[in-house]
């Protein structure tokens, strides 16, 4: 089913899936948009912590199981992960579902990055599983694929009739998704599959261009992740939050500076994150380049800042 | 600001305005997806019914107050109405505000059909009662002015700064609104005058031509609305949704039959309008005609079908 972005296919989600007070269970860090969901629709987002030193893995199933009671309803994944990039492997897919179909509960998988896995990896979306499609919800979207963000075409994928059936009364609400747009949707893709096959590329020599530059700047620590196109890197600072801040207001390089996206505010848990920001590895490398060399003067500045 | 249509101004007026249980009075008939959004925002719609003798004129002040209590959040009316045409005039506006005064509560008004009065009728905006500005709420869009439905661009416009800070939190959460469509929507704005005024006559004219037709069928009572784009018709048969099955299902005239809306859903209170019908007279004349002559043999057919 189309619908306006990937935003409102999570929202449809969760308000079909969820009574108000119902639980979903989603590895932090996550994209904090699906909060704003989460509470439009009444539903409790509960997080499990993936960790930096673990390359943002899917934490083991036990922890994700001890979660679980009569309110959880489904388990959301986005994989490529924003904001992390982590890519969940088929076995990592499978045991979740295993894991689903135990409890009664639902799979939901935000798939809208799925073009973009580096180093060969494949990417597995959750429609490939046979066996489990009637606990399986998969949210995709157009904007990342062909850079059409701003156009609001996105789709719910389901085998399961009853899902369906209750979001088209959500659709009808509100009648139909951008027309037009769709339009423009529909022509995208007859896009040759080489236009993606180059985009990826681009982005992979993006990602391993940003991944080395980052890693020559003192204590920053971080992953190479394999797909999407953001990066968590933790910082040697003690508030993300501060040192963005201050990039903004207090300094520049050559007249420049850059904005950072804090990753504190994509976990749930209070107090994690904080030394952490996302980057994403959108702009060309020249301008990547600028910016890393800005936030390793920017750190030094800001090391500096008291003395 | 901009919202994905008049549906999502609606939906987010409710979201804000309310708390779960909260209550908004409406005149029935009305628009049947308000009710979808209210279900949606987990809002209780409390009617209170305008009806055909008085060809749907907004009921006395005493009836509305009745109803307040300290669950009502808002009065929510659509002028021109849909589904009845209904213009509402500067008075009852007046008399709404003092009652929304009164009881510190807001009034929303839906004027997507703002530009379509006919007979002279002057339309007033909600937005030109200075006085009551910070309890005030339009929503409008551009889909029926420019004849751009499919197209998803709607607002909401008002001087509350709360309320405008409060739904900026859901517009955040979504992203934007379709940015093509936002665009195309701006390149409306910059149609000759003229445009409105030339469509404006001929909806007006088929208005007249439709009443005309329908007052010629026997049994069917009607009125004629100063506004909009829609009559609101009483048939000679016990339930028009079974009547408007049987022109589907059962009936032809010459290869034809004419689908009509019934419009019980239009009401919130159980029972009232089985005998009605919603006509949109976006056709032609000749289209219309067509429909109304078919309406009738429709009717006659019907009447005999048992004998």
């Amino acid at each position: 089913m189309i619908t306006t972005g990937g935003s409102e296919a999570l929202l449809f989600t969760l308000m079909t899936l969820c009574d108000p007070g119902d639980q979903v269970i989603i590895p932090e860090p996550f994209y904090t948009n699906v909060s704003s969901f989460a509470h439009s629709a009444m539903v409790e987002l509960v997080p499990v912590t993936s960790r930096l030193e673990d390359a943002f893995a899917l934490p083991p199933m036990k922890d994700l199981e001890k979660l679980i009671n009569p309110k959880t309803k489904a388990i959301l994944l986005c994989s490529p992960n924003n904001p992390t990039g982590h890519v969940y492997s088929k076995e990592d897919l499978e045991r979740t579902l295993q894991l689903c179909k135990k409890h009664d509960i639902f799979l939901v998988v935000d798939e809208v990055y799925r073009e973009f896995c580096y180093d060969g990896e494949r990417f597995t979306s959750i429609l490939t599983f046979e066996e489990y499609a009637d606990r399986v919800v998969c949210v995709d979207s157009f904007s990342k694929r062909y850079s059409m963000c701003g156009a609001r075409v996105g789709m719910l994928v389901s085998r399961n009739k009853q899902f369906l059936t209750d979001t088209l009364k959500l659709s009808q609400a509100r009648l139909c998704p951008p027309d037009i747009e769709q339009v423009a949707a529909a022509a995208a893709l007859t896009t040759d599959p080489s236009y993606l096959v180059e985009v990826k590329k681009e982005y992979e020599s993006r990602r391993n261009f940003l991944v080395e530059a980052l890693e020559k700047v003192e204590g920053v620590k971080t992953t190479k992740p394999k797909g999407a196109f953001y990066i968590i890197a933790e910082l040697p600072v003690e508030d993300a939050e501060d040192f963005a801040t201050f990039l903004l207001r207090d300094f520049d390089l050559n007249g420049e500076t850059v904005m950072l996206a804090p990753a504190e505010d994509f976990y749930a848990t209070k107090g994690i994150g904080r030394r952490q920001v996302r980057i994403a590895y959108v702009l060309n490398k020249e301008d990547l380049g600028k910016a890393v060399a800005c936030l390793a003067a920017g750190l030094k500045a800001y090391a500096e800042r008291g003395a």
